[in-house]
């Protein structure tokens, strides 16, 4: 069988073309497991995975515990602010003495960017990246290209226009970097203040008007404005900023492209990058991404689990 | 077999005679499952459920995932402390989130009232009310009737009491509209200024009197002061309310019925609304009411799954 | 089959010498159990066990919580900061309401001394003490003892030291009464303002030096300095505490004993009560010791399950 040329998805940097090929295959295979009245396999019954969030994220650790779930993993879940991490250890220490409870995979969300690859360094386990500060979120950058791939086919010459905080976004980065290798061309579409200088050495064209790129985008990507960042000093204010780079039906109409693809990462503030017209319309594959989130993740989880070391046969259990 | 009319549980004014009848039948089978060494059964093998608490509940939240998990269902668990709603998402995108990750059924603790109700017209799943501001907590109401008929069969013409805050209590308004269902005569008692003007309308007397009220009731639900909602303005202090309305040993024996039921939905104030003589006394079944509430919400979690479409057969699963 | 004297697990001063032997050789099975591909057994499939934590403790919750997933068990899980503790309800009602949900096991972590000792008295269930304030934390204990004796065989005349903070600490006070009904002797080494003056009365010597307590050691085990409760008043600064009581490689060396075994019960402040090389040395067994606490408490859970009353022969299933 194929299988990945990583051991850990640390980013989409380190994967390359056939990984990603894999990955889609057999993320689409899981979703069709999720859509049967039986959604478990047994694929990773005695695995243990480890969900460790030092941030809060409802959304990617439901969706990462789900996988897990329907891959019949046992699951622990670790969140900062009921840990040792309070009690000054350090972050080696804290997922060495978690793998030496015999955790087999750790799922990290950490506010620091590199913390996921620092980790697969120090530890000796399958080490998941669920996103690392303003770095990369792999997970939401491959259930996105799935996403569009469900919607357009090969991506191989599309236009992928991602538009909003680019530079606060791990998502943007990931989007970027998995969308290039997939043969598409990647614009980004904001504020000034929010899109960095370094953006273009990767290869991007920069818009500083959403109407000139939704002219000519197959699908348009919304990212999400970061109220709770309180970064709104980058802009003058919610409503001018929805004002200029809010997704409207006006503004879809106007560009003529019945055919382009809807996305958002979500949470979405509806009435600020998005309109609950355009969020809910035909257009929109919002929740479609949702969907695809929980196969991919276990696809990811089950090619990683597989990398591993074959075990050895199991003895015959204990009388206990 | 018999169903439910309804595919939700809201509130108990959406349930007729009829449902009430299938419940409490149902709950006392699931009764005989939980005391029996094996307590699980696998009727919900291949659903999952999301517990979603937008306000904490220790009690119902255990009682809920208990149940769940004794039908074998999957389970995700949901606080709003750790939540995108503090990201500005709605409510309908957060729980539409969830449902795109194939949850069959919704749980949810809400500080507004109508909350589950909005929530069942907006999104396609199913929804029980685990409680909603001041408005309805259902299991709780029907768990209440399910224990009195456990001591007094039939509630045809008996006469209950809830005594305390009926202003602010849940519990108080989904009790009177499951009493009456069921043929009982309901009264209320507490603190005037605890006692909304409309309850009249409702079809229940009202006395301001405990002693008066003890004289000729069948059973007492006693409802807890909430310190922590901190109205204390609404009476003078603890003492007084102590004095006037906590349910002591003498206050039972002067009123002369041994058969009298006692009842608190919990978390007590021993000493304040009731005391400790009182909840630990023979008269009480107030731990009755909490061994009942894992029971008669397997039958409502196992009630409404019935009511959903049988899904299609499964499909042989993938190698994977 | 042997058993425990015990039915709980309030304290190592509750077990005579037979239960800790008892205790290893059962945990000595289950560390080969955690070791093979196949890491659960089925022994506790129909218990449901609560972990009841009044303070934050993510190493021993995990470190529960996975013992208990591979014995079969169910779980639920309770913290105090989402708890209805904090609507004033005493912590006998919290768990009676817990066991009423027909729950097996308790496990608690509570900040006052004897909360488990009281709750065994107050509550018909089997309680396994995770830590009661700075009185017995007995599963850190026997799993210390049980490294111990992985490397040094019996304990009998064995020369440990405790080192650190031992005023505020219940693993100071259980290792002293787990490692003297095993027959060793005890030393515990601190600043004066650390060490309370009861000491001596149970029968350890006492040191203010630590290199003249590493002269004739066998076995050092750390104590961390609990900077988060704020005592630093107890000693001028961090830097003097690193100064006289962290253990360094060089102190070590000057020692001489390369045989002599490194421990801390986590987490670590590196740098102050241990240097890093220390802690990644060749003598240290500090992730030993966390293995061996899931398999300890694989063996606690066991023989206490296996203590409770034969269950009545399970009836047929219902039909739901």
């Amino acid at each position: 069988m194929a299988e990945l040329s990583v051991a850990h998805l640390l980013g989409i940097k380190y994967l390359n073309r056939d990984d990603l090929e894999l990955i889609f295959e057999t993320a689409a295979q899981f979703k069709q497991v999720i859509n049967r009245p039986i959604k478990k396999v047994p694929s990773l019954r005695d695995i243990t995975v480890a969900n460790l969030f030092f941030e809060n994220s409802t959304r990617t650790r439901l969706s990462f515990e789900l996988a897990e779930k329907r891959l019949s993993a046992d699951v622990v879940n670790f969140s900062a602010s009921s840990s040792s991490v309070s009690k000054g250890e350090t972050l080696v220490d804290t997922v060495n003495n978690i793998l030496s409870m015999k955790v087999d995979m750790v799922v990290m969300r950490h506010p620091h960017p590199g913390a996921a690859f620092f980790l697969s360094r120090a530890v000796n386990s399958v080490i998941i990246n669920a996103g690392d500060g303003a770095h990369e979120h792999p997970t939401q950058a491959l259930l996105d290209a799935f996403s569009m791939r469900e919607k357009l086919g090969e991506l191989q010459g599309k236009r992928v226009a991602i538009v909003g905080d680019i530079l606060h976004s791990r998502v943007a980065l990931s989007n970027i970097l998995c969308l290039q290798k997939l043969g598409a061309q990647v614009e980004v579409c904001g504020p000034t203040t929010l899109i960095p200088k370094y953006i273009e050495s990767l290869g991007v064209s920069v818009s500083y008007d959403l109407d000139h790129t939704l002219a000519h985008s197959d699908v348009i990507n919304m990212l999400r404005v970061q109220h709770e960042r309180q970064h709104l000093r980058y802009f003058p204010g919610v409503r001018e900023y929805s004002q200029q780079f809010g997704l409207t039906r006006a503004r879809l109409e106007q560009a003529g492209h019945p055919d382009q693809v809807i996305m958002h990462p979500g949470p979405m503030n509806r009435g600020v990058e998005i309109s609950s017209d355009v969020a809910d319309g035909p257009q929109s594959i919002i929740l479609n991404q949702v969907e695809n989130g929980v196969a991919l993740r276990m696809a990811v989880l089950y090619l990683l689990a597989a990398k591993q070391e074959v075990p050895a046969p199991a003895e015959t259990p204990l009388s206990v």
